[in-house]
């Protein structure tokens, strides 16, 4: 499936994908300074010795974010890392471009879901693609919370082709998994990667996975540049209405020493999924990347305690136990009966 | 130099080592619980189930020690993770046997650093080997404490040997080294890997850095099995004279927030270091180990500030700018000039 012929991108293609980017950064950004009320976004623009640059933006001590980093960059090299060429053999021995915004808040009320967002361009010689994606990682989960962060996100990708959600949500709770936990990240959203519009639709490593046996479903499927440009067009701007009724609506829940020190304890899960097994971090370190702009997603404040298990029948277990599973929030009605005597439904 | 013929060890090399390094876990826990005073160390023991355990003990909140974990295990497997046979392709397709002890101390107060060491033993068909050693972390250093603590694992490694420091003290640099950050993880110590009794004493991975040079300039060394329990022995019996001293020198110096904050940030390097350079780390996700044990090693608390800079001329620059680079800690006597206006001396 790798064998056909790429086509040939728009000759703007580079600029049309960086105004996109760029432009995300910028309504994310003064969406999350309005809620916060009071955080504002530092800006650094930043130069990298090999090629391209970025800007970073970071609110830290907000009223709703105890950090935010919002993450735009723009960087060439001469030959794609290892992790990457593995997946994408044709770029080997091209020069390669890559533009992105990534970003990762973390706020202060264990109520509110950490959450995740990355959109991203790559040409290398005759190939290209798009990907990204945006997940949540509660502390204290709510169902419906979960449901509507999937719900608009889901509406976003049926925009543009009503079989992509099919593919790219279990995609998101495969890639966001930390294997040495045997745990999800957090309840997932959507993730693609690679998206050339040529064959499958899952371009990812596991061939067993749900996400594999939907694409195969799906069979072979051809979108132009256009159309990958227009779902990471439509999902970067669901993120913002996904995201911030979950925060108008958790906010004011008061919490005390024990919800803050679940948060902080899950939070080093958050920085074990990066260190140890993201892509996207392993990119940047590996091709000499900004550092302090990489590592801005990992939290102010963490904690590990050796041995930590959520007493049974709570709401830290029930986190545990079936939030940090891929589930189907939907269809499955039996989440309902388990979050209700937990307050956990609405 | 791979080529050399493996000497064949003792016919009860496993018991040997194994009681060596129980013995050791025994000997250090005890010691640290006396100088602590107030905190006990809780002990687990876990069977894997693809062969072998461990015993994993736990000091929390003591009065000394905010966090220590002092772990033995005994492990075996069908074949090493290629992160090992990268560097032992004599193992390849045989089943292996290893045995260690490794530890991590987060003491509370910054004045006194934090401190790792691990021995371990390996056989794996015709190959065995025994690698190790001990590096330290100060917040705010010391001269004469990080004198001490190399001078007690100089004499060790002497006691067996006269060479063998001259190659391990810098290879303890080069492994402890944050590339990301283009920063050492502390003052070092000393390390080896690999010990074989054949060829260089030298087979890291960087044929240009210091370590190689001076191994090159050693020539080819064998040493018996015997031999190296003993600088395994030696070594480790070095630890508690290397630190101790050093608690009983700085436990009651009185810290502010300032300091506080300040080993909360550097705690995260540690994090950093661990969990995406550490090869102990990375064999034991990969080999499916026990994950809370692994991840022991990693601070209570920990804090990330994007873009932090310690203050010219400050106690913390001090760290940053010469402490966490490595250094003749003897023969350069500029440190003495720079440590002295900043009470960084003695």
């Amino acid at each position: 499936m790798r064998s056909d012929n790429f086509t040939t991108p728009p000759t703007d293609s580079r600029t049309k994908a960086k105004a996109l980017l760029l432009g995300l950064q910028e309504e994310i950004c003064k969406g999350l300074e309005q809620i916060d009320g009071e955080g504002k976004f530092q800006e650094e623009s930043w130069e990298r010795p090999e090629g391209g640059g970025g800007r970073s933006r970071v609110m830290q001590e907000g009223r709703i974010f105890e950090q935010g980093g919002v993450n735009f960059s723009e960087v060439q090299g001469d030959e794609l890392p290892p992790s990457i060429l593995n997946q994408r053999p044709e770029a080997k021995g091209h020069n390669w471009f890559a533009t992105g915004t990534s970003m990762v808040l973390h706020p202060r009320n264990p109520y509110i879901p950490t959450v995740h967002l990355n959109y991203r361009y790559f040409e290398a010689g005759p190939v290209w693609w798009f990907g990204g994606g945006a997940d949540l990682t509660p502390f204290y989960p709510y169902l419906q919370d979960t449901r509507h962060f999937h719900k608009i996100h889901k509406e976003a990708c049926d925009s543009i082709n009503s079989t992509l959600h099919k593919v790219f949500k279990p995609w998101c709770d495969e890639y966001f998994f930390l294997k040495h936990r045997n745990e999800s990240r957090g309840v997932g959203g959507i993730f693609f990667d690679y998206q050339d519009g040529t064959g499958s639709l899952y371009k990812g490593q596991n061939s067993d996975g749900a996400a594999a046996i939907e694409a195969e479903k799906i069979g072979k499927t051809n979108l132009s540049w256009e159309t990958l440009y227009s779902l990471a067009k439509a999902c970067g701007q669901a993120f913002l209405p996904a995201y911030i009724p979950i925060i108008e609506k958790r906010h004011t829940q008061t919490f005390s020493d024990r919800e803050r020190n679940f948060q902080l304890y899950r939070r080093g899960r958050y920085v074990e999924f990066n260190l140890v097994w993201d892509r996207g971090t392993i990119f940047g370190l590996q091709t000499n990347g900004r550092t302090e702009s990489i590592l801005m997603s990992l939290p102010p404040l963490v904690r590990w305690e050796y041995g930590f298990k959520a007493p049974p029948g709570s709401r830290e277990a029930l986190l545990t136990d079936i939030f940090t599973k891929p589930q189907e929030w939907f269809t499955d009605k039996s989440l309902e009966e388990i979050c209700r005597p937990l307050e956990a439904f609405d």
